[in-house]
Order: structure tokens, then C-alpha cells, then sequence
């Protein structure tokens, strides 16, 4: 029968000081979380710090761009105070998701079949293997789910894509992108189910002014505090505070 | 006509030591029962620790897993003080849904009809009883049920693994996936009605805390507190404290 | 032109303290009322009591499950004070709706059309008259809605099966589920209106419990309160006890 | 152009005492009302009502049901005080919906297209005039309107009714069912944008009570009051009382 | 490139005492405005004076109804004291929708196709010009909208109709019908976005009565006042009222 | 790998003075920015002040309109103080949707495929090229998205715009419509999540008024304040006010 594996799972240091705490110690190594929230709410300046101090820790990350292309991305990014061109330049890829699909042999036109979907995770863990990338987001994931078109195909992906980046030693954040005006964690509702993490990005209105929040939902492996903190994305970085209690 | 039988039910003991005294000892013994909640709110945990703890009173108990591989579920664990290696190796056995799809003859790329059902609870039942189990947990039924695709055949599926589980004197968790944002039980809406018990698990927003909840909703054969109690996933186990009364 | 008839409408008491009080001395007799609620509320334990406390008045019942094999369902009753081994062999017939599907010639993997919905009426009524049953439960009738697929027939099958009731006297509740989540009475929202009663249950959370909530909506034939009351579910039967005012 | 017609419209009087002084004087004669609400609100008993008063003024009245039975229905009555056996034998006529899909040679199995709105209204009208009838209520028409299938026919029917009563001076109710749990005014959103007047019933839970209330939301033809009152079922007939002010 | 126009824009007087004023001055003329609400809140009120003082002012006034005859819409009108015989028969001309169906070449069995939306948009056009009509009035569109079928065919008719009107000055109402218990503009959602105006009418509960109300959502070539107004039908004509502020 | 690019984003001045404010400067100059709102919160107005403002500055601007023709566009435009004849002859140029169509060979009748998006996008950045436009207002893109039907093409379509614009320094507001009645950011809920901004014009009633409010939810390559502000349609332009706190 089943045998006990070692509890002392090894941690992925966000670099995101609050959060770090928050999941005591980092993300479990090779967990595959859910970065989620409606639009504006940080998910690809989070994403982007992620890979950054990945860098500065001396690992390799790779950022899977769906909507921009990767020259917009880096010109639009916030000038970050700590990040230097030799980081962007030994240790950070930006790519986009469509020379995944080219490598995979999906034809941009249709929806991807079940085959596609072995295809596409073949192809991402190919380059980050071949890379020996330790960090990968993909911001975001929903234009693929679109793509996936049933709840069967976009589990087999996600749950694919995480067994394989597993075996890697790879952690990942793949970006969610939830209509706003909704309290749902994914478009789908079972994106959430099969990652091992779900991290989630919100809004807050208090007096006429929109802060920005994040709440660890679930964190496979660990445990972790759920309350839902303040966020502000500075060129230091994000910053996490407490929310002040009785303060809604 | 009729005949009236026992009206002691023999009872499964969860482990957890408020849920047992909150259904007044245990779950009537061969109840299939819904596990169900949103995501992060600890339905593995319970599920696992079901298990865990009927292996602790001498019980073989299946895990069924259908998302995550058996090696990742085992490495995600909280790493509970109560579990030893001879527990794990003797009593406990996790297995991938996929390998019961198989059993069945289940083509994986197209929807389940109804002699699929009939095959599917076939297989489980099979295992079930090769390894002699009384505790089973499939975590979850929401892909499966996606694959039924009428709500006649989530209910013969359901009844009639209920059934086959209850003949061969088997408790059984289903767990349930609801997506986030909505209050109901379960995402087809008849899972919960053909179940012979409901246990919910909620999230609990207090002063910015994101607390878990857990309220048994039915439970044939007994009765029981329907109140929503607390709860804690912990090293020594899931705890459960009584909501303080006027604090919402 | 039309005619006058008696005005005393003669009753059938449920044997339910409160609720007959509620309906000014019971059920008008012949009347098909619907017993509506979401999952936990109680549905089956009124039912049942409604059959049993026919018996206990030497008038037998039928009781038609679509979810349980009679087997489980009487083990997993909560054990009456009131209930006899001889009323159960006497008076109290349990069946399965699978019986009925099978007398009417109705194919179990496909919808039902309007010659199956004269059947199934049909064999019901059969049944109804051969046992001389007084009082029917059919719990539930929202998979034989399901397949009947549309408003149309749904309402025909209702309609129809209360007139066929009424012409040989038998008082019948037709259990309803309503998915968790929602305030409707009936999940196609057609049952209500044509049924010629609505009793339903509900939940009430107040301080973290959930209390379980009783209202006659609708009867024909009688004036009666439409008054929320509290149930309790106990092994001396179901107890009513007006919900406190200003309590909410 | 067009032409000045006289001022005041003749009245129809309900009979219904509030009703008609919150009409100022009744129903404009020829008028179709929708008369609208949940399961259990009292539409039966009031359309029953203005029939009986009609007849108590020596007007004829017809009554359509679409559900149950001519007998089940006089059955299932409030004893009124003041429905007399003669009343009922010389004015009032209860017809079942299904002998006008006959007359109108309707398909009981398939939906109902232009050809049959015509043929269907031919057959009310011609029944209403061969009756003398100078009311009539239709309770319900929710069926019918299932069976129209697009709104286009919806409006063409309740329209093209509503002229052709008018041409022979009927004042018709059309009861319309509303599912519970919405705050629609009819099942397809058009039915009430035809009719010459909406009046809608309701329930209002005050304290644990479920109050039924009534409230003119439109009358073309005549000024009205638009708020909203109790009431009250009784076999004295339905009594109004205003709704207490800031009593919700 | 592009020329200023005028930035004096001509008004057409609603003769609405209040909502000229809201209007800075009345309708730009040539406008297109939507007039919008739910059942009895009084929109065939509004446009019936709209058109009515127009003939006051010696403006001719077409009013095209899609629901009632001409002749029943004139006999089911408020007797305003303003209105004389002269007024209607010189310059007010109430017409069917269906007239312009048939002028286009429109089967009424079918849904409208592009060509359709032309033909109906000159038919319109036409009889505008014939007439020498400065306003119209239809009542409601809601009806061409449903058999439009397309929210592009909707948006081609709206702006197209709008764009041939102002060509001819005619400034024009177009009812449009909400369905009760939404708070949308229109049913389609685009109706809105392609006209000059929106005028929304509605209901206001305040201890038990339903207000009426009217609040200028947007009018395109004037500031205006975006405050809700209680509104009154009287045989005057309808009143507007500033909502008396702090009380809801 | 990647390579650093200048931290320091050149602005594009909206001339709105407090929107320059919040945005820390203005729009980083090339991005595509979702202007978003109901019907009647200013979208066309703040559209057309950005155009008004380049020209002001010296740059030209091209406004796409989608319903209304350029004329009936200039002719209702508020009058603005700061508008003269010579900006609008020489820097800002009106021009339809529908010629965008005919250049890129898009038949009016049908919905737009893959190629289609190609085309439209080339039509568009031709057209800027060739009028050397810095400042480009489509109003709106809601029809263009509805034509397109599948969330992949909008997708395509307006990262692909997004892509080609910031190529030729072109900094553009995409105006879209949202229904009444709903807390969306765009009627597809993918538009905002591909754009490089979002702005949000809003409703807040306050006391029976009905004001409008400006937010800007997203803004990549800056900072920004995301508090909601009170804006104000005057012919001096659109100003801007904070909200009170506490006011709501």
C-alpha cells in the first residue's frame, strides 16, 4: 500500500515578503498555484515579481505571455528598484504562448482535442527543461481554458501541466482571469479544483478609493494564514498589510 | 408488506472528535455520504483524516483520487502526528480514478453512458470489496459527474453506488466541488438529494479572516446537530469549535 | 350550467399535530399536495410519518421511493416510538419507482413522452386501487420530471395524477427537491401551480444553527395559516412550534 | 385623423370592495387584466370571486381552467357565504382549456403556431358570445403561452384576444402563474406589456407570517391607485385592508 | 477635415412642464430618445402628451402602436383637459405597426432580415414625410427588436431610423419594455447605446405605494439634470415632483 | 534572454486635468485603453475631450464612430469653450465604422472570421498611418465584438489592435458599452483583461440624483491612483471631483 513520504516539503521563496510569511515559508516546491482576480488587481505585477526574485535567488524563471507580446511586456512593466539587465538577461525568458501552440502543431483557428492538450504540456515542459527553469507563469491560462471548450479537457490540462512541472521541480503560477462583477476563483469554476494553490486577487472599495487585496484560498502541503491582506504595488515591489480589522 | 428492521444503526467513527458527537456517534455505518464545499476548505483534509483514522481503529480505507497522482496527494499531505508509516503501508491504499475508468472499459474521451455507470460502480465496488475496505473516499465526484452529463445518470450513478457500498458494508465520502461564489451543494443540484448524508464545508469571512466551516446538512439514519461549527486543519487533526453564537 | 357540491369538504388527518391544526383538521381528502424543499428539510421524514400515522388509523399506505431501495429506506428511518411491526406489515406498502417505469412500459434510458406520462399515471393508479391505498408518497417526483423534459408534460402528469387520485380518494404528497441555494418552490417551477397544495420546508440559520421551517403555501379546498413554523425532527415524530416573533 | 371618443369609460365592478374603490369605480368594461402571482397568492379565489359577483349582477360569466377538472374545481371552493346554487346553475359556466384546443382544432401534442392563436381566439370569443358571457377568466394562461413558443405569438394572442373581448364588451381576468422566488410580473415578460391592466398578487412575510397582498401596478382607461394592500381569503369573500404604513 | 456645427441646437418642446426644464429646453430636435420603464409606469402616458402638446404647438404627431387598435388606445386614454377634438382630428394620427409591416413588404410569420430593417426604416420614413409629422411616436419597439433577432440588426434599425429622422426633423419616442424586477434599460441592451436619449421610467415602493418616477439617463447635444423625479398622471397631464431628498 | 528597456514611459496628456493627475502624468504613450461604461456616463464626451486635447496639442486624432454618422456626431456635441474651427478642419478627423468594414472587404451581413480580424486591424493602423493619427477613439467596439462571436477573435482582435497601435506611437481609447443593471467592466469580460488600461465611467445615485463617476481600474507602465472620482460634463470639458468620503 501507500508509503510516507518526507513532511518537510521544500519551499519556493516568493521573494513577496508578506506572503512568504503567509504561507510559512513559501510555495511547497513544485506546486502549481492559481493566480486569480479580476482585471487590474496585480495578477501580472505579482506574476512578474515572482520570476524576478527567482532570478536574484539565482533561479531561472520563464513568463508565458498570452495577450502581449514580450516587448510590451518588459516596456510596460513598473520600473522595479531591483531589478538589473544582467537578471532580465541570464536568468529571465519571456515568451508567448503562441510559439507554444506552433511547437504543439495547434492550428490557432480550432479548439484544442484532448490530443492538443498532451501536446501543449509536452511542449511547455520541454523549454522548461530545457531551460532548467525553477519558476514559470502563464499569464494567463484562460485564453487557453477558452480554447480547451469542456470542463474535462481544461482538468487534464491543468492537472496534466502540474504533474509535469512536478516532476521538474518547476513551480508555477498560472494566471486566472475573472470577469469583474463576480466572486468566482475561474471562469470555468474548475481551474480552482485541480491546482494545488489558489491565490486570490481582489478589489476593495472603501470610501470611493479601490485598494487592491490578496488571500491565500488554498495552498496544498502547508499550512497558511487565510486572511485576506492589502496589497500595494510600488516600484519596491509588492507590499502586503494586514487589513485593519472592523475596518469594512 | 414491510418489515421493520433494527433501529440501532451500527455507526463509522470519523476520528474527529466533534463531528462524531455532533451526528450523535458517527455515521450510520454504510451511508454514502456528500463532502462537499468550495475550494480551500479542507474537503481533502477531511477526507483524508476518514481514512487515516480508520485505519487507526484497524479499517482498510480506499482513497480514490481524481485529479492528483497518489505519490503528489501523499506529498502534499499535512503531515499529521497521528499517521505512521505501518498505517500507511497496511491500511490505506490510494489509487487514481483513471485506473477504475479502465476497470470499466470507460473510453476516456467521451461521456459515460448508462452501461458505463453500471460498469463504473462495478469496478469500484469490486476493489471495494478485493481489499476488503469499510471506509472509502473519492476525491471528488464533480469530474465524474461532468462526464454523466444527464442528472438521471448522476442519480443512477450515485444510488447505485450507494447501493452496491451499502451491501457490502462500506461509509463512503463523496467529495464534492463547488465553485466558488455560489451557496449550493453540489454543481449538478441532485448529487446532494440521492446522497444519503450532506456535509458542508464553508469559508467564514470575519474581520478580514477567511475561517472554514463545517455543518452537517442531512444525515439518514440519525439524527443529528445541524449547527455550523468551526474548524481548524492542524498537524494533531481537523478540530472543530462551536461558531460563537451573535457573532455574525 | 355549473353545480353546487358539499361544502364540508371531508379531511385526512396527517396525524402531524401542528400541521393538522395549520390546515384547520387536515388535508382536504383527495388533494395532491407538493412537499418542497432543498436537501435536510425533512421531506422524507414527513412523508414517512404521513404513511405511518395512516396506518395507525387502519388506512394503508403506499410509499414510492425513486432514490432508495426499500431495504435502505426503512433501515434508515429514525426509529419511531409510534411504529409497529404490524402496521408495517399490515398497512404500509414500500415500492420503487423503477416498479412503476417497469408496469407502464417506460424505457429507462430514455424521456418520457405523453402516451408514457397516461401510463405511468396509470400503473400508479392501478396500484393505488389494488392495495386500497389511502394515502401515497412519492418521494420524489423530480427525477420523473427531469424526464419528462418539458412544462408541458410535467403539468400534464400532475394534473393528471391528481385527478385520478381524487376519483378514488387517495391523499397524496408528492415529494419536490429544490437545489440548495435558491427560494423556489419547485425546480421546474410548473409542480407549484398545479398541485392542490404546497407545503414547504426550509432552513433558517440564526446564531450558526440551522433550524428546519414548515409553511403551508397553498391548499385548496380549506382557509389555513400560512404561518412559517419550526420542525423538529424527533423519534416521537415530527414536533411544530410557532417560529418567535420579531426573532428574525 | 383621429377621433375624440367618450371620456368615461363604463365600469365593471369586481365586486371585490377595495378593489373597485382603488379602480375608482371598477374595471374600464372590455378591459383584459393579467392578474399575476406566485403559487398560493389567491389568484384562483379572486378570479372566482369577480365571476360569482358578476353573476350576483346578473352577468354571465365563464371560467376557464386550464388544470383542473370543472368538478374538482367547484370541489376544492371556498364555501362563499353569498354563492347561491342558482347563481351557479343560471350564470356561471366552468369549461375546461382543453375542449377550446378541440374547438380550435389544436394538436394536444405539439405547439401552437399562428394559424391556432387565430383559430384559438375564435373559439374563446365565439364561446363568450354564444354565452352572452360579459366575463370571463382563463386561469391560467401560462400553459397556452408555453405552447406559443415565441414571444411574437405570446403578444399576438393576449393582443388579438384582448381585441376581440373588447369588440363584444367582455372584461376578461387572465390569471398568469408566476414561479416563486422572482419578482416577474409573468413567465415571458411580454404578457403583461399587452394586457390592458396587471394586477398582482403577492406575499409578504412579516414576522413568520406569510401575509398575501394586492396591488393595481396598470389599468389603462382609468386613474388608480398603485399601492399596495393585504388580504385577506375568507369565505365572505377577499377582503383588502392597506398595508400599515412603515410597517416593513 | 471635420466643420463645427452649430452649437445652438434647436429643442422640440416635450410640453411636459418639468422635463423641459430637466431639458435645459426641451428635446434636441431631430433627436431620437428612448422611452423606457416597466409596465404601468406610465410610458404611453408620456407619449401620448409628447404627441399632444406637438399638435398644441401646431406640430403634426404620428403615434404608432404595435399592441392596441387605434381605436382602443384613444378610448382607454386619460381624458386630458387639454385635449380637443380639433387637435386630434388636424394633427394627430394614430397608426398600426402592422400598417408599416405590410407597407414594407414584412411577412408576419418570420423574423426580419437587413433587408427588412431597410424597408421598414423607409417605410417609416415615408409615411413621416407624407404626413409632414415633426414628432412620432412608436409604441413600443420592443416587439421589432424580438422579431429583429440579432443585436446588430437592432443597432442597424435604431440608428438608422434615428439618422433618417433627423434628416427630416422629426424628433421621435421610441417605447421600449422592460420586463418588472430588472433594472436594465432595455431588453436587448443595445437599444440604449444607439439612441440620442434615454428617459427612464419607474417604480418607487414608499410605505406600501408604488411612485412613479422619470429620470433623463442621457440626452445626446444638451447638459441635463440626471436627478429622479416623481411623476403623477393626472387628467392635467402628468406632473413631475423633485424626489424629496434623505427619503429613501 | 530578456533585455531591459527605458524605465521611463513617455505620456500621452488627455487634457482631462485631473484624469493626467491620477495617471501620474497621462497614458503611457501606445497603450490601448478600454473606456467603459452604461449608457449615459459620459464615454462619448471623455472620447471626444481626448481627441479635442490632442488637436489642442498639436496631434491629430481620428474618432471612429460606430452608429452615428459624423455629422449628427459634431452636430451634438456639447459646445465646447476650448473648440475652434481650425483644430477641427486641420487635427481631428470623423470618420464610420462602415468604411472600416468596406476597406477591409468585411461583408456588413455576416459575422467577422479570423481573416476578417486581420484585415480590420490593418484597415485601422492604414488609416492612422496615413492621417499620422497619435490619438484614436473607436466608440464603440461593442458592435465590432458582437460580430466577431467567439471570445478567441475578440481576444485577437484587440491585442492584435493593441500591438499595432503602440508600433506607430498611436495611444488609443476603445469605448465600450455595458448594459444597465450590471457591475461589468465589458459585455464579453475578456475585453479588459487583453487591454493595456481600463477606465471605468460610472453611475452613483446620491439622494435622487444621478451622478457620474470616473475610476481607473488598470493602467500598465504606471502607477496610478484607482480611486473613484466625481466627474462633471460642462462645455469647459469634463471635470473632475473627489468623491467625498463617507458620503456613501
Amino acid at each position: 500500500m501507500a508509503t510516507l513520504e518526507a513532511a518537510n516539503v521544500e519551499r519556493c521563496l516568493t521573494g513577496i515578503d508578506g506572503l512568504d510569511s503567509i504561507l510559512n515559508g513559501g510555495i511547497p516546491r513544485g506546486n502549481t498555484t492559481l493566480l486569480t482576480g479580476t482585471c487590474g488587481t496585480g495578477k501580472t505585477s505579482v506574476g512578474l515579481e515572482f520570476i524576478i526574485h527567482g532570478a536574484d535567488q539565482g533561479e531561472v524563471g520563464l513568463f508565458i505571455a498570452a495577450t502581449e507580446t514580450p516587448e510590451k511586456l518588459t516596456g510596460s512593466m513598473i520600473p522595479y528598484d531591483f531589478l538589473t539587465p544582467k537578471m532580465l538577461e541570464d536568468k529571465i525568458e519571456f515568451m508567448h504562448l503562441e510559439d507554444f501552440y506552433k511547437a504543439a502543431g495547434i492550428d490557432l483557428e480550432s479548439e484544442i482535442d484532448s490530443k492538443g492538450v498532451k501536446s501543449l504540456i509536452k511542449a511547455i515542459r520541454d523549454e522548461v527543461k530545457k531551460k532548467k527553469a525553477k519558476r514559470l507563469v502563464i499569464d494567463s491560462i484562460t485564453s487557453i481554458c477558452a480554447r480547451l471548450t469542456t470542463e474535462d479537457r481544461i482538468r487534464d490540462f491543468i492537472s496534466g501541466l502540474s504533474d509535469a512541472l512536478a516532476k521538474v521541480d518547476c513551480t508555477a503560477l498560472l494566471v486566472s482571469e475573472v470577469p469583474a462583477g463576480s466572486d468566482i476563483y475561474s471562469p470555468y469554476g474548475v481551474e480552482e479544483a485541480v491546482s494545488d494553490g489558489v491565490v486570490l486577487l481582489g478589489n476593495l472599495e472603501r470610501q470611493g478609493d479601490l485598494l487592491r487585496t490578496l488571500q491565500v484560498v488554498k495552498m496544498r502541503g502547508t499550512t497558511h494564514s487565510r486572511a485576506k491582506y492589502i496589497i500595494d504595488l510600488t516600484s519596491a515591489g509588492v507590499l502586503l498589510a494586514p487589513l485593519l480589522k472592523g475596518g469594512e
